[in-house]
C-alpha cells in the first residue's frame, strides 16, 4: 500500500503543468512581480503560503462571475485594476493608501505594512460589514476601557515584587499584555515614527509600529480600522479550509477560562471529527451538510454557509460570530443575554458597574437581547442541529443547557455568598475583587469551573471534563475550600481579639 | 504537488459511476426507501452518514458469505427479508417492534426510536453476547445501585446552596447527571407517553422519552436491553474504522480519573500513532499486525481481532473490553482483580461495603477473578505485545506495571492512614466520606494521582504525566497537603479546648 | 468522493509490484534473510516496521552517492560487507561486537541486543558526534549525578509511608524511577549475566540486561556510549517523518515543567501545522521552507537542514539540539545561557551548589556561554524565523521574549523571598528544599508557572495559556497562597508562643 502510494506521487509528479503555471502568470500585476522579484528570496515562506493560496490563482473578476451560492467575495464590483489580476502583494498592501499611517515608499512602490479589515472590504464588504460591530471587533476597548477587567488583569500579570511577605504589583508591562490578554484580545499599532532595519539587502526604512507584531481579533490598525482578519485566515494563505477547522478557533477558545475546544474534542462531534476529518472537504463554497463533513466543527455551527445535499440553505454566512447566539455563556460573573451592542463599556449594572451582570447575577437588562431575539438566533442555531438530529432531540438537549446554565449560576451565587461574607466581615479587602487567595477562589468559580460546566453542556457533551476535570469537581470542591479558608480567617481573627 | 492533488480530483470526478449507484438502489428496501424519501431533507446528515456507511452497501446475505476471519457480522442466518437488503432505516427501527415500549405508528410505519443492542445482535449475536454481562453494559446500575458511589456522585454533582458559611448539598438534577456521570454509564431511557413535536412536516406524534437522548455504554433502552452500540460506533455510519481510533475511546477514558487517552497521546505508542495513523488502514477485517498498522491503538489491545501478516490469529474479537485484563487499575479505592461479574452491585467487602476492597486495600477476593483467570488473560495481552517487543522486553514492563500498582496503592494507603486520623479524632466527618475540603483530597489521591501514574504504566509510558502532571507529583504533595491541614485543624481544636 | 477513493485503491491493488519485491530481495543480506526467517512471524510487527522504512531499501552505498544536500548519510564510507546491502537486522545488531557487553550467540548469530549511537555512526557519523556532548547525551549523569536535583526526585517519586500524621520517604525504587524521570532521562543497560526465556520457539539464553526497556535520551548502553536515537526515531523504521513531527518531541517536553508542544500547539504555528499538515512533505531532504511545509514544527527551528527553495541553506543541520539556543528557559531556578558543556554536573554556582544560577538568580557565568556565542546562535535562530517574517516582526518578537524572561525570573524571585523568611523564620527546614508543602509551591513558581509563559512566549504564543493556564495566573496566585500559608504559621508559632 505504501509503495503504492509512492509511485502514484511519482507517476503523477511526471505530468506536464507547464502550460497552467504560464497561465498564472499572466494574471500576475506588474508590481505584484515586483513584490517577488525580491521577496521570493527574502521572506521565501511568505510566497510560498500564498502561491498555494486561492487569490494566487484566482481573479476577482473571476471570483464575481460565481454563481451566488458559490461566490466566494461578496463585492458586485471591484476597481478596473483589480479586476483581471491574481491578488498579489501590491493588490492588498497598496489599498487605501491615504487612511494608512503606516504607508511608506519601499523601493519604488507606496505600500501599507499592514493589511486591515478595510482593505480586505475591497472585495470583502459583507464580510467587514459584520464584523465590524461585533464583540470580537471591540475586543481590545472591551478589555482596556473596562476598569473592572482591568482589576482583574492587574492581578493577573501585573509584576509582583516582595518586601517582608508583603506583595505589592505593578502595572503589567506592553509586552506582556502582548504575550496574554492582547494576543487574542488585539493590540493598539500605530506608526512612532520611521527606523532602519537591517534587511538581506541592506538597511531599510520602514515605520515603527507600536505593539507589532500582533493579530488578535480586536486590533486597532494604522488605519484607524478594527480587527485582523489574519487571526482566523492565517498569514498570506488567507485559507478557508485553516479558518474552518477547529485548530484556528483553539487558538484563543481554550482551558481553564473559555474550555470550548477542549470540551470539542471529547464530546462525539469531536470524536467523529478527529477520526474522519480527512476524508472532508473544507474549501467548498457552499458547505453541504452531510457530503462535505459528517459532524460540526466551530464553523459549522457558529458561522458557515450552510446548505442541504438538495442546496436549500440550512444558515446564512455570517462573519458576526456572535449571531447565531442568544446567551452568553462566558459568565461575567454570570450568564447573561448577549450584549445588543459589541462594544460592552457602554454597560451599567445595577451597582453602576460596566458589567452585564451584578455580583449577585441581576442582569443589565436594557442593554442585553431580548427575548424575541433570542428566540430567533436559537431558531437558526437549532436548524443547524437538525441537519442530522430529530426535534425531539434537538429541544431535550437545549433543555439540557438551560438548566446548566441555571444551575452553574447558583453555583456562582454560592461562592459569592461566601465572598461577600468574607468582605463584609472584613477577612477580604473588597478594594481589587480579585486580587487575594480568597478572591481568586471566587474567580475560579465562575471564570473556569462555571464556564467549563456550560461549555460542556453547549458543544453537546465532555462528561468526564464537566465532572471531573474543571467542572463539577471544581464547582463543589472550590466551595468546600473557600468555607474551610474563611472559616480560618474568622477564627483566627477571634483569637487575636482575645 | 498541491496542484496535481486537484487535477486527480479533476480527473476521478469525470469519471461514470451511475452503474454503482443504480446497483446499490436496487438493493434498498421499500420500506427503507420511504424513509429516505422524507429524510433525505429533514435529516440529511443522518442519511448522507448512512450513505457513506457500510450498511449502505451491503447485504447481510454477502456478508454471511465471507471467509470466517473477514466476517464483520457473526449471524449464521438472517431473518429472509433482510438477507438481500442492504441494512437501511427501517431494517434497523423495525426489529423486535413488540418488545419495543418505543414503537410507534410514523408515516405509516411502525418503528422502534430505539435501536438497542438486541435489534443488532439480529447480524452482530456474538458481540452482543459478549457485552452483555460486562461492566460497561451494567455501567448505569453499578453506579446507581451503589449507595458508596452515590455519596460521591451527590458530593461532586449535587447543586449547593450557602446559608451563613454553612453548605448544603441537593440531591443532583436529571439533566446534570445526564450531562456528567451517566453521559458515559448511560441513561434509564423509558416511554413516559406520547408527545407532539414541530417538524419540517408539521406535527407529529412520537413518543416521549426519558433521559433522552444518550448514548452511554450502559443505557437501559426502552427494549429492556442494556448499552449503546452508538457509544463507540456513532450515529448512522456504524464505523469500526472510528471504532478502532482512540478518539472513540477518548470520549470517556480521560483525566483526571481515567487518563488512558491521555497517557497514550503522550507514549511512544501514541507518537507513532499520531505521527503516522493517516497511512494506515482501520476498516480491514481482520487487522493485520504490521501490515495495516504499525502501533497499537486501544482496540489493539483491549478488543480487536489481531492476526500476524501470515494469517494466524494473536487475539481473537471481544466485545467484552474487559476480557484482556486481569487487573483493575481504577482503584476503588484500591486495585484489585477484575471482578467476576459485570454487575459489580452484588460486591461485599470485609466492611459490607458494596467495594471491591476495603479503605485499607483488602480485596473482596470472593467477587474477583483468581490467580487461574488471571494468568489466562495476561497471556492474551502479552501475545498481543509479543507482536512487536521480544519476550524479556514484553516481562520487563508487566513488572514495572506490578510495581507501580504496588507503590501507588501504598501511597492510598498513606493518605487513607491521614484520613483514618482525621476521622477518628473528629476532625473530619466520614457519614459522606467524599464531601469535605480534607476529604477531597484523599479522593484525588486515589481517584485521579494514583489512576495517573498507573494508567501511564500500563500504557507503556507517559513519564512527564506520571512524574509531573496528576501522577506522582500529585500523590506526594497531596499528602503533604493533607498532614498540613490535619495538624492546623489538630492546632485549632486544641486552642478551642483552652 | 468517498467511493471513488475506494476505486482508486481498487484500481491500484491489481497492479502488478513483484518486480520491486524482486529487486529488494536480492540487496538483503544472508544474515539478516536468517533474521527474517524467524522473526517475521515471531516479532512480525518489527520486521513489518522495518520493511516500510528506508533503511529495507536503501543501501549505504547508495545513499552516500546522493549530492551532498540530499545526503540522508554523514559517512564518506563504510566497511565494504555493508556497502551494497539494505540496512537490515543483522547489519545493526553486529556492528562492533566487541564493545558490545551485551553481545550474545543466537541461533548461530554473534549479536547485541541493543544497537547503540555508536552503531548507528557506521553510517551517520556526523550526527553521532554533535550528539555525543549535549545535554541530551548526559540526560542520566546530569540529574543522577546532581544531589540537588535527587532532593527534587525523592521528594517527587519516593515512597510515602505515614505515621501518626508524620510521613516518611523511601528512596524511590529502580522501577517508578524508569517510569518517570528516567523514561525521558534514559537509564543505565548493563549485562547482570545471562538468563533463559520462553520463546515461541521455546527457550532461549539472552543477555539479562539492567534497567531494560529503555529509550531515553541519555541512556547508558552496554558499550559504554550515551544516548539512545530510538528516542526519536522509534523502534524499526528509522523514520524521519515521524522525527520530524512534534508528536515525537511531545514525548517528553510537555505540561506542566516543559510545555513545548502545548504551548506549540495553541500557536499560530501550531495551529497552521494541525489545519495542513498532511499535505506536506515530511521526508524531503533537504527540507524546503514553504515547499515542503508551511509553517515550523520543532524539528524546523532546532534542528533540521532547512533550505530556501532556491536551494541555498538557511540553517545546517544538527543533532546537537541545543546549538540554536543561547538561553535556557528551562528555569534552575532561574533562566541561565547555555551551559558550555553538556555535563552540567561540574558547575558550580557562588554558593557551592552544581547549578546555574544561585537561588537568588546570580548565574554561575564560568560554565555558561558568553555574549558573542549567544549573539551567534540567536542569528542562527532569526534567520529560520525571517525565512517568513519581515526583520522588524522576528525583533520584535525577541524583544518581547527577553522580557518575559526577566518578569518571570522576578516573579520567582518574589517566591524565593518569601520562601527565605520561611526558612529562615523555621517556619520550613531547608535540609531537603522541595519536601514540605510550602516549598512545593515555591519549585511550581519556576518549574511550572514560570517554564510556561517563558515556553509560551518563546513558541510564539500561546495567550490563553500564558494568561491562564499555568502562566501567569499561576505565577500570582501561587504568590498569594504562599504569603498566606507563611502568614498562618507565623500566627500559629506565636500563639504556641504564648
Amino acid at each position: 500500500m505504501f509503495r503504492m502510494i509512492g509511485f502514484i506521487v511519482l507517476l503523477l509528479s511526471l505530468f506536464p503543468l507547464q502550460s497552467f503555471a504560464a497561465e498564472e502568470t499572466a494574471a500576475i500585476s506588474e508590481q505584484t512581480r515586483g513584490c517577488l522579484g525580491c521577496h521570493r528570496s527574502v521572506t521565501p515562506g511568505i510566497v510560498s503560503d500564498w502561491e498555494h493560496s486561492r487569490h494566487a490563482r484566482n481573479t476577482p473578476g473571476e471570483a464575481m462571475g460565481r454563481p451566488e451560492l458559490e461566490r466566494r467575495v461578496s463585492a458586485m464590483r471591484v476597481p478596473d485594476m483589480l479586476t483581471d489580476k491574481v491578488v498579489g502583494c501590491y493588490e492588498c498592501h497598496s489599498r487605501n493608501l491615504e487612511k494608512h499611517t503606516d504607508s511608506f515608499q519601499h523601493f519604488g512602490f507606496r505600500i501599507n505594512v499592514v493589511v486591515s479589515p478595510s482593505d480586505c472590504a475591497t472585495c470583502h464588504p459583507d464580510e467587514e460589514k459584520q464584523y465590524s460591530n461585533t464583540k470580537k471587533a471591540y475586543a481590545i476597548k472591551n478589555l482596556k476601557g473596562n476598569p473592572v477587567y482591568q482589576s482583574l488583569v492587574q492581578a493577573v500579570i501585573g509584576l509582583k515584587t516582595v518586601h517582608g511577605i508583603g506583595i505589592e504589583t505593578a502595572a503589567p508591562s506592553d509586552f506582556t499584555r502582548q504575550e496574554t490578554c492582547f494576543a487574542c484580545h488585539g493590540t493598539i499599532v500605530e506608526v512612532a515614527g520611521m527606523k532602519i532595519i537591517d534587511s538581506d539587502f541592506g538597511p531599510v526604512e520602514v515605520p515603527a509600529l507600536t505593539n507589532w507584531p500582533n493579530q488578535g481579533v480586536g486590533r486597532i490598525n494604522p488605519d484607524g480600522t478594527r480587527g485582523a482578519c489574519t487571526a482566523c485566515h492565517p498569514r498570506h494563505a488567507f485559507s478557508i479550509e485553516v479558518a474552518r477547522k477547529p485548530y484556528t478557533c483553539a487558538q484563543c477558545h481554550l482551558e481553564p477560562d473559555v474550555p470550548a475546544w477542549n470540551v470539542y474534542k471529547e464530546s462525539k462531534h469531536g470524536n467523529i471529527f478527529e477520526s474522519s476529518y480527512h476524508g472532508w472537504d473544507f474549501n467548498a463554497v457552499p458547505w453541504k451538510l452531510g457530503e462535505h463533513f459528517q459532524a460540526p466543527t466551530c464553523a459549522v455551527c457558529h458561522n458557515s454557509l450552510l446548505v442541504k445535499p438538495d442546496g436549500s440553505v440550512i444558515a446564512e454566512r455570517t462573519h458576526d460570530f456572535g449571531e447565531r447566539l442568544w446567551v452568553r455563556l462566558f459568565a461575567l460573573p454570570y450568564t447573561h443575554s448577549q450584549p445588543k451592542d459589541g462594544d460592552t463599556t457602554k454597560i451599567r449594572n445595577d451597582e453602576g458597574l460596566p458589567l452585564p451582570t451584578t455580583f449577585t447575577g441581576e442582569p443589565a437588562t436594557e442593554y442585553l437581547i431580548g427575548q424575541d431575539e433570542q428566540q430567533k438566533r436559537k431558531k437558526i442555531m437549532k436548524a443547524v442541529c437538525r441537519g442530522c438530529h430529530g426535534t425531539d432531540w434537538v429541544e431535550m438537549h437545549f433543555a439540557k443547557l438551560d438548566n446548566t446554565i441555571k444551575e452553574t449560576d447558583s453555583m456562582t451565587l454560592a461562592a459569592t455568598r461566601l465572598m461577600v461574607e468574607a468582605w463584609d466581615g472584613g477577612l477580604a479587602d473588597k478594594s481589587n475583587p480579585f486580587d487575594e487567595a480568597l478572591e481568586h477562589k471566587w474567580v475560579k468559580q465562575w471564570l473556569f469551573f462555571g464556564n467549563t460546566a456550560r461549555y460542556a453542556s453547549a458543544m453537546t457533551g465532555a462528561p468526564d471534563y464537566a465532572a471531573f476535570k474543571y467542572g463539577w469537581w471544581g464547582l463543589s470542591t472550590n466551595l468546600e475550600l473557600m468555607r474551610d479558608k474563611i472559616e480560618l480567617k474568622k477564627k483566627l481573627k477571634e483569637a487575636e481579639g482575645h
